[in-house]
């Protein structure tokens, strides 16, 4: 579509990571920029994943007894007014749409559904019967909050899918909360093979309404974390402001537990960061569409049997959805560029002389290894590697993110791990004004108190008595 | 959830159609109203059939190469404006974003995404080598014609698919514009048993900025069409108002060719008002998440042999989602009554006494037809009887839809057949101001002009020479 010098990554991932990864996204033809500010557009070699990634978590749905549906995009004023937190922490974020004065009241684009789902509950929430009610929706969510577009990153419309439960009991709430959490960390590690630390958010980050968030955090190669989802304890905090409540068991009206959790596209930003290299995109072979691209390797003038070959591997290899590349009018260089730009996992290369022994080239997008497979083991062959390219992704990425975490017991080691692109694991008290100041002087953030951990000491920046282990970092 | 008495559909279809479709829709659980003025919530007994639809059309996609894609919600005015026909169209249905002085111009929320994918597709395509362009999004749309919310049938925001393709030639073009409206006949027929016509629309009922709109529309027994979808040949308006050219083979710049096609949730609703009874729902088959309801019938003191062949029962009928219904609270005869009114395809009882003689008892939901299975045969009777309900409700949908089309060929049997609520087929000048006269003495407007079909003989109106053969009817 551009000349050719343009066509490849023109900036490395270590000189310039923001521009590299535009770079990445636009050219591997994941995403685009749209005329409307701050908005973007998925495109097909992006929204295939984004597929993968549903398919994958309605399995988990399914498991959960969560069930699809679908709730209105406009939510009256009057319903982010009903719980105050959540009302104040949303407001800056609205979009109100303007139908003059037939309507009523103000509508908003929905920022994410928990009034207008809490409100039906109120209504289909009636007895034990009705729980657990467990709902999810994927749709697209809109929040005001930025005009200068980061693709998948930070763009005002994104899509997700939020779930939405009510319990009768606490325990049952808080142990599918985290269960979730889990889900949702197994997801990325299968699916997009990236690594990520979990943990509870603190009072100050947590979710306007909730009693506790939990999230799961990756970490970028340039040192912010990213915040890949979160998993909400609500109380009981929106059952009363909606008016939940049912009969229990013994005909007595009790109000329920509930939860919220969503994850986002946003995940596929980290994908790109977390994976692709100075070529372009990788894309883990879980997580691609096409797994496979097959190349034929024909000299002018000479014998078509690559080409020949290459179609029968295009049907043999059907369950990989293959591309089968075989234009003349380009090299096969300028194909190897262009299927690298594009992260496809395993590229097969058929030249003349394989054709005369009967195998094929195997090429792996992540380390570029080679490897001469027979043809008559190619489906065996391309399933073992595509195994251990997703694996070797995975162990890649999480030796990075851990080789990425430094733990800091004073806060001159604090800031130099901040200002080294690290993220700082380290003991605090807990006060926000402490953990705001620590953000104002450092510009890092807090981002969760892992599970299970002790606090034995002071704190990194006050030093009053520790009360968490916490992970801090800039963040996306 | 209320009281018993209130537990069934309690107006017949014959009685009061509307009145009886929204207890229908009520009490089956697949939609409900939501505070919102306009809209409605989708729940998940309705999303379920939704999701079948979505996973049936995306292999249909897939055959076409059509990939799926996400744009952006909000759209600039001026891009409305771009194509005249297409901005008066639907500028009364527009709702605008209020984000005060910040932005550069009015965003509307997309009615449909023709511009904006457009102005994306400009940028797109360069080459010969990019057409077909071929794409697909799965989105949400927002159209304020209405506040009378008619549940799946009319809501301000409702759920579809929506293809825009770009093609080198017109015949390309004009060939997949009318396969794709032939798939929508077969998806609506294999999925959800309901018939329908096929034809061109009007000049008058044509897709503002369309060249040629075609669409398939079904009967509903109250006699009123429901457009159930259109495709639409665009010509080459669109791509001359967004400037879509291209390099063809000989280096020369080209205008491509384009079409949109879109089917909607509204599918649901005629599903509903085709094949639902007094009792409530009847879902066919295929459309069905869960497609059998096991009730085991166990008399008080006496023997649960009937609690545990139900059970194995269960796990025997994976494939088919089933449902086991064992609660203790309530009677059999409640839970037959419930599981009509949710219209799961079929319902297998389970006795004392078939325990004893290792069978059990299916009943189809639509005919209520009962038959004694030997549990050895179970999966290949289930299976069996399935397929012939999905048969059978299609051909007496079928049979019913055609009973209510009758010929007509002069205007008093033309307004005789309106009000005795049956669709006409005539002839026609093919002049709108005709066309509109016809609407405003009968309330009927034309459906669709049917394909092959030679009009010898006059106008059923203005009685100059038939230009076309076509349908007339009330509509929805």
């Amino acid at each position: 579509m551009s000349e050719d010098k343009d066509r490849g990554i023109t900036i490395k991932k270590e000189d310039d990571m923001p521009e590299w990864y535009e770079q990445v996204v636009l050219k591997g033809e994941l995403a685009d920029f749209s005329p409307v500010s701050g908005f973007m557009i998925i495109r097909p070699n992006g929204y295939s994943i984004w597929q993968k990634i549903q398919d994958e978590f309605n399995l988990t749905l399914k498991k959960y007894k969560v069930q699809n549906a679908y709730f209105p995009l406009l939510i009256p004023e009057s319903f982010f007014k009903r719980e105050a937190e959540h009302a104040e922490g949303f407001a800056p974020e609205l979009a109100w749409v303007n139908r003059k004065s037939e309507d009523a009241e103000k509508l908003a684009i929905r920022p994410t559904s928990e009034t207008i789902m809490y409100d039906a509950y109120s209504k289909w929430v009636r007895s034990w019967r009705d729980l657990p009610l467990r709902l999810n929706q994927w749709c697209n969510v809109l929040r005001w909050e930025v005009s200068d577009v980061k693709l998948f990153l930070r763009s005002r419309e994104f899509l997700w899918q939020e779930g939405h439960c009510v319990y009768e009991s606490e325990e049952e709430c808080e142990k599918e909360t985290l269960e979730i959490l889990d889900e949702y960390q197994n997801l990325a590690k299968n699916i997009l093979a990236i690594p990520s630390i979990t943990g509870t958010k603190t009072e100050k980050e947590k979710f306007p309404g909730a009693k506790t968030t939990y999230t799961f955090e990756s970490l970028m190669p340039d040192g912010k974390a990213l915040q890949m989802g979160t998993s909400h304890n609500l109380g009981q905090g929106f059952a009363k402001s909606f008016e939940i409540s049912y009969l229990d068991k013994n005909e007595k009206k009790a109000i329920p537990w509930q939860n919220s959790w969503g994850f986002s596209t946003r995940m596929l930003g980290a994908m790109v960061m977390m994976h692709a290299d100075d070529k372009g995109l990788i894309i883990p072979p879980n997580a691609a569409e096409n797994k496979v691209v097959i190349v034929p390797i024909v000299f002018k003038g000479k014998s078509d049997e690559p080409d020949k070959v290459a179609k029968k591997l295009e049907s043999t290899l059907k369950e990989f959805n293959p591309i089968l590349d075989d234009r003349e009018e380009v090299t096969p260089g300028w194909k190897f560029n262009e299927w690298e730009m594009k992260g496809v996992p395993l590229r097969i290369e058929i030249g003349p002389r394989d054709v005369e022994k009967d195998q094929c080239v195997i090429v792996r997008r992540d380390t570029g290894k080679k490897e001469f497979v027979p043809l008559k083991d190619i489906t065996k062959e391309i399933n073992k590697t595509l195994e251990t390219m997703q694996n070797d992704m995975f162990k890649k990425a999480d030796k990075e993110m851990k080789d990425n975490i430094v733990e800091v017991s004073n806060f001159s080691e604090f800031e130099d791990a901040i200002k080294d692109k690290k993220m700082a694991k380290t003991l605090h008290c807990g006060e926000t004004a402490c953990e705001t100041q620590i953000q104002e002087k450092t510009t890092a953030t807090s981002r969760c108190i892992p599970f299970k951990e002790t606090a034995d000491g002071k704190c990194v920046h006050c030093s009053k008595p520790a009360k968490v282990v916490i992970y801090f970092s800039r963040n996306y």
